[in-house]
């Protein structure tokens, strides 16, 4: 089969789609072959050997595809659809994925479209509800809404939650797509500061829950935009990762919990759960279409530096996919 | 009936045992005859004009005593023995105590044990609990385990969860109580340095949870005392309130949960679930004597400034005491 690997670490003329073994199933894992990939930040910090998340040479992390071999797993048949995270080598024409976080695509899906979920999605997911404990009918601050997990997470919000979604992204045309998704309040936070819209909308109140993928340089903002009681999860630090002068006493007086997370690097068994419990939350929600994938472009596999290139631009709305049948 | 008030804001020369009018009950409120009521740091705050927590002239938030008028409240009789919170007006004859946050006294325990119950069990059960979420065989590192709540704390981690307890306090005397409630590990901060005592204790693996009065001057070392997943609650900032630094990223890389709180403030309708919350889980224990109220010392009411200055020695091991009645 084939596969794309890094040659040297480096750029993107350092990825090859070239000939490579097939895996080899250790127990309770299943043999996909794969239909669809998509492009991911932890892919590039892998290209360039800076992240060793995966032992796999194989760069990629979610497919969708078919079931090829069980290996003995009761739940699953040869040919069932399915999607989700893998330990590195989704970029390759066949993976090995742990049978306990693959999800049967709804039957309205393309494989396009399912490769585009588990990531984002399951980001989304974990950030907004087992980390951020979000309630319905509260307010959730978004930073880069036109992101992956940003439009992942304006519609889980909407949809499971009935949350009041504030987003904040640097485009007209990213905003655009954020209110199509469902936002509420859209903030282009290069023409405005995002703290005081937030607090216009929000009866100077702020918001319940911040979901921040950028750290030190909204340090200040962020915390003018938190409700007393409000839950602040960090998933990045794009804006950096130093604050000075951090005020605890601030963070008593409007009694806030803030949480780092990182999806990742955790263990089997919790992205086997958070797999299982979103699954169940969202299947329907997919099948009929409330629920969406956000597509930016879908390459070739042959052309995975040209996906590569376009992700490091930033221009993106939605997911890069990688079609590999 | 007479009651404490400052007569203006400053030292304990202020505070005079004066006669006042009696409480007015508001609608759900119950008349309290105080027996005991008991001193915080709050109550130095209030008598020094800095802390407008209640309207109430007189000082003082927490009593032992014997329900007097019920006001029409069924749950309650005349001549019940409780124990609560109020909203001022503690250091007195009689009090308005809300009714939803009256506890009965267990039946083994005189009132001056009661009064050294409600303040720092309920603060000591809304962190590790509510906040810190800790669950059975956890490992938690209480700091200041010789304070009020410290030990309280101790004992609640033991004998609701079996926890591992790891505690600093400044002198042995202390550590040798915090050892006598129970604590499994006793660390001097003024001999060792506590952050590679936990991980000495943790195999190298931290604490689940950290209850923080500190803040500041112990940021690193607790940074570098906390487990993975580990929950991190900040109730007090008596070593600074700035910290110089905040690397966001090793928040996301121990993915971890920093929750600041304060009690006081919060709504009449959190303390009443917590008040029962609390009821619920620990009566029978207090009954049995498997949990413990630490009383450092009694005072009559009217050395009422002779408690406030002991105080403000920190000298004390536990609760500081008045006796009303």
């Amino acid at each position: 089969m084939q596969g794309v690997i890094a040659k040297q670490p480096g750029g993107p003329e350092q990825l090859a789609y070239v000939e490579m073994d097939e895996p080899k199933l250790k127990a309770g894992e299943l043999l996909i072959e794969v239909h669809a990939t998509a492009v991911n930040r932890t892919d590039i910090l892998n290209r360039e050997g800076k992240s060793g998340y995966a032992l796999n040479p194989i760069i990629g992390i979610e497919v969708a595809g078919v079931v090829a071999e069980t290996n003995g797993n009761k739940e699953f048949s040869i040919g069932d659809r399915v999607m989700g995270l893998v330990n590195g080598g989704a970029y390759a024409e066949k993976v090995a994925m742990p049978a306990n976080r693959a999800m049967l695509i709804p039957k309205s899906l393309t494989f396009e479209e399912a490769a585009a979920i588990p990531e984002v999605y399951l980001t989304a997911f974990q950030t907004l509800y087992w980390l951020g404990n979000l309630k319905k009918y509260e307010t959730v601050l978004i930073h880069a809404g036109g992101s992956g997990v940003g439009t992942a997470a304006i519609q889980l919000a909407k949809r499971l939650s009935h949350a009041k979604v504030l987003t904040t992204a640097g485009t007209d045309e990213k905003l655009q797509v954020c209110k199509q998704l469902g936002a509420d309040v859209l903030i282009n936070y290069k023409s405005a500061s995002f703290d005081e819209e937030v607090q216009k909308a929000t009866n100077q109140e702020g918001a319940d829950l911040i979901l921040d993928f950028v750290g030190a340089s909204y340090w200040e903002r962020n915390y003018r935009s938190i409700a007393i009681d409000g839950r602040w999860v960090l998933i990045g630090v794009l804006g950096g990762s130093t604050v000075e002068k951090v005020k605890l006493m601030d963070l008593m007086a409007k009694r806030i919990q803030l949480t780092g997370t990182l999806l990742t690097p955790r263990s089997d068994q919790y992205k086997a759960e958070l797999t299982k419990d979103f699954s169940e939350k969202t299947s329907a929600l997919f099948d009929n279409k409330s629920l969406q994938p956000v597509i930016d472009q879908v390459f070739p596999i042959e052309d995975v530096a040209k996906a590569h290139r376009h992700m490091e631009s930033n221009k993106n709305i939605g997911k890069i996919l990688l079609k590999v049948k």
